[in-house]
């Protein structure tokens, strides 16, 4: 039987779903599979690209509706309330999709941070800063979900979390750090705009 | 010979620097040691304890100089730039300070939040936000570094990076986003301003 990308995919994101992250490897995915570990090496060249691909389809959801709607800061509150639950849908989507935006081998991730970036360009911020008012808003997201996640992990396997009262309400908490970054990207563009004389009347 | 935790602590943060995270495990630190593992856990419950005794120890250079000094301003950017400072000089340094700080192991981290938050009351970020307004920075702080610390070592081992132009003057790119979260402080102190009713004349 031949063996699609796809269903590595697939098997791969039911080891992450089921066992969490560290149980995702190359050895133990060909198991799953009944296949040799070979077999897998001709879809993908390491576990980086793997991963990847796990990241893609996690993120299949993200931007595939109405997102694209809005002004730059609805468009930026859409896209990261999209993200966000698409990484709290998978175990431990937060610290896998980190770790293959950090490796540049998400394809769905680079979308995102155009797609922000987008956003703050149309915010005014100046093109050469576009990409890093973007990355600053997803290494906030990726950072306030990973924690989020691995607290809803441990309470769920009993675990004593410290300071469960940051546990509360995580919705509003994520949306008062993203307002914050956004009226940071408003206040961006006029520090833009105190720079460049006036010449209008 | 007795085995001091302090001795444990060193040589983790030595089998940390020498091989990176996926080596530090209860097992390779015994071997290390030459004692039994049984032996690390009278100073350790278990692996996050330790986790977050090794992100102390590189923590420590971290707020003590000047750091309480200057504005509110003056003082997220030096506590951030300690911070970031005390992250890259240990392999994966990023990686297990953020995964102490998840698992709120780290006293010294708990520390610097409480810096960063009394930094934001200052700015006049009302007293419920203030420690959301501190996690909102040091979630863009953890992820610019962990994703810059791994550049760097992708670098240091001859591993293609994609987009390397990202590792262009982090110092700049970091102190960009700093810049961006700050004036959203700022900004979010006008919106306090804004609902308060103004009854001096």
């Amino acid at each position: 039987m031949q063996l699609h990308k796809r269903d590595v995919v697939e098997a791969a994101t039911s080891l992450l779903d089921n066992y969490g992250i560290a149980d995702l490897s190359m050895r133990r995915l060909a198991r799953e599979l009944e296949v040799s570990p070979g077999a897998l090496y001709w879809h993908f060249a390491n576990k980086q690209q793997l991963l990847g691909a796990v990241a893609d389809r996690i993120l299949a959801p993200v931007g595939t509706d109405d997102s694209a709607a809005g002004d730059w800061r609805d468009r930026i509150v859409s896209t990261c309330g999209q993200l966000r639950e698409a990484l709290l849908s998978h175990t431990d989507g937060a610290e896998l999709v980190s770790a293959s935006f950090a490796a540049g081998q998400s394809k769905l991730m680079s979308d995102v941070l155009d797609r922000l970036s987008t956003a703050a360009s149309e915010a005014g911020v100046a093109p050469a800063n576009a990409e890093l008012a973007a990355r600053t808003v997803v290494y906030y997201l990726l950072g306030f979900t990973a924690d989020e996640q691995s607290r809803m992990q441990w309470d769920a396997a009993g675990a004593d979390v410290v300071r469960t009262v940051w546990t509360e309400n995580p919705s509003a908490r994520f949306a008062f750090g993203l307002r914050l970054l956004i009226d940071g990207i408003a206040a961006e563009t006029e520090h833009v705009l105190e720079k460049t004389p006036k010449v209008r009347a």
